[in-house]
């Protein structure tokens, strides 16, 4: 069972960073906006919960296990090997989108590094407002996760919470940091930008992961677990 | 249970607030335009509905809370203790935006009066018309909460049922009267804009309650109650 | 049982037709886009039909009525009553966006106009083309309510698939004849209109008519009713 | 009970095919962008999985087809039938939108070439990038049909988790390949187009049916069949 559920959380974690990086370099530039850049994720995680969740559990995101660890609903033993399947396949579906990219005819389509989470400087928010943005998101996040899933929760309809919060953050924090949200996420996106993105990358594990166990604590205690 | 419901009815009211004032600070002038505004409440409604609803029941607007106290489906006794958690909610919403927007390096980002709702003068739209549109939108808001979640309603769907309405209420209402349909949601706006805003605030209590109260009591009679 | 019912088709139709004009007056010229205008009578089919769904039906459109009564699945005895609700909804829906359009402080908004649907002369599209785009939507429109909420069908989610899809044929028909697929709403709009968009509507009761007849018939056949 | 689920299959090929065509001549230039195109044929698939997946499963997609035989899912003496249907569906879908646009009075909407899925020269991208979006896309399209409708999965919302992936397949492969991810659909466009397009169609039948192999493969070892 084991090989499976990390091949799940590898596939889904794939997944979800290969549609919000395909939106960011294809959809937005041809027309589709911000709109289509939040809606990308938000689908790909509805869409691989019910394909792979009932394998996995569907984290598909870093902070959300640690999330999930804190809020007692996940084994810490079992959280590295997790974190592990979701970096790698975070970074595969960068290198895949990547790949693809090459492939345009026109030096007009944004690169990786559109996809890349940063703060200051060029970025058009300071370190504050960006560790606030991602602390928030990811906090609410954990709570939605644990909400949906929850035993009192109406169940086979977690994945529609889940993954419309997730375009919902999208739109929230797409102008401010990025919407990194997800640690998996933000390094496959950083390896392929510079050095300036990996060194301000520290910022995208610790406010997610920082916001993950809040909102896992937080809804520990209003779902009296 | 008390201290529970109130803390969900906070952090609900927090994150529908927090969902729209960041639509409309970030994502809309980022590209997202009208249709990232509009879906960000409804989308936020939902995952917090599914987050928080089985604990508080997910009014998560003093308009709902009274619209529900009409239609015979909430204690009158709890309603104050339900809409001072809201306007706490929205207020902090409100006051987190605030922060992440003072940390942009661009003055051309809104600020949060662009979230305020006004009517006449640099308004584009009379009292009269303000008013229809919110006593409408809130009327139909607790008409589909209550059929939504009346006991011969299919169990399970109605936070999408009622997100999906929010987002279409916000279509509907957000050129007119920048869809206030929350008292909380207005006051916390009002807050943060000016004098001018918080003189027009008793019309963004008074129409959505109307019209609140006006679905509650025919939804009380449709659904036979 | 047959006020209640009578009652909640008129409050439906009155919604989605409100939802449409709104979108079309005041979210399409703000930045929504057609996606707005096309999001509008689907989320608001869905809300209506899960609040007051269970009572009537949930049919809001005089060609649905007819569609279902050929497919067999509604009395031809209560088609009269349901469809003279839909258009007194339909026209006071008109009626409200008229009073709250009038209240705008710039003549650059549109008018209840920009909803009518025509053919031919200004209107981009022919005869022919208008009748086969109503003709095929009202045609889906009722194989999908009825395939939707034929006993083989999972429960409870039917508005959703119907919602949706009434999104899906405005996307395919709002350039084309401006999506009338519901001679109630047609109606309404061409009354706020001229003597052109009046003379022109019989269009949009046959077309959507015979789409609905044909697609209950088909219905019919792949239910096995 | 074959001709129902060939006709059903037809159908719903149809009406995905239509929706998608009449999204990108009419919605696309008509301000709905790329959003509405991408929207168009996952709320279409919902509307017709619930309509009439019933019937037949709800294929509507050769390369579907074939991957579910991959997957162990579907008979292979059955899936020629379905892949004739499907192609028969798609083509009548192409000549009804033909028939319509023709009708149109100006000459700047766009054709069904527009539809049609090319690589190289005037299109922007390689035949290497069209390859592995489209192989990609196809094989997650398999993965989420078989895991949202595996003997574990909740029941009832398969349509959903699949439909909102194909609107999430579209925001990744619409500016590249154009997004056949169906060789039926890719057939019904290269056929209205020119010879070129005819020329390069092998490609859009290839890299769909072999993702939705791989795709097949992978779900049955991920899902224990």
């Amino acid at each position: 069972m084991n090989l499976r559920s990390i091949s799940a959380e590898l596939i889904g974690s794939f997944s979800c960073v290969a549609a919000l990086f395909a939106a960011i370099l294809f959809a937005e530039p041809a027309g589709g906006g911000l709109v289509a850049t939040a809606l990308a994720p938000g689908l790909a995680f509805i869409a691989m919960s019910y394909a792979v969740g009932h394998v996995s559990g569907g984290h598909f995101n870093p902070a959300v296990t640690l999330g999930l660890v804190a809020g007692g609903r996940f084994a810490p033993a079992q959280a590295l090997g997790y974190i592990a399947a979701q970096l790698v396949g975070a970074i595969a579906a960068a290198s895949l989108i990547y790949v693809i990219r090459a492939g345009a005819s026109s030096g007009d389509w944004p690169t990786l590094s559109a996809a890349a989470s940063t703060f200051g400087g060029k970025s058009q928010f300071s370190l504050m407002s960006v560790m606030l943005i991602e602390w928030l998101t990811t906090a609410l996040l954990v709570i939605v996760f644990m909400g949906a899933t929850s035993s009192t929760a109406p169940s086979g309809v977690a994945p529609l919470a889940i993954g419309f919060s997730i375009t919902m953050f999208h739109i929230m924090a797409l102008a401010v940091s990025n919407a990194a949200l997800n640690p998996a996420r933000a390094t496959a996106a950083a390896i392929f930008t510079d050095a300036h993105a990996l060194a301000q990358l520290w910022v995208f594990w610790v406010a997610p992961i920082l916001g993950a166990v809040t909102g896992g604590l937080i809804a520990r205690w209003l779902n009296e677990e």
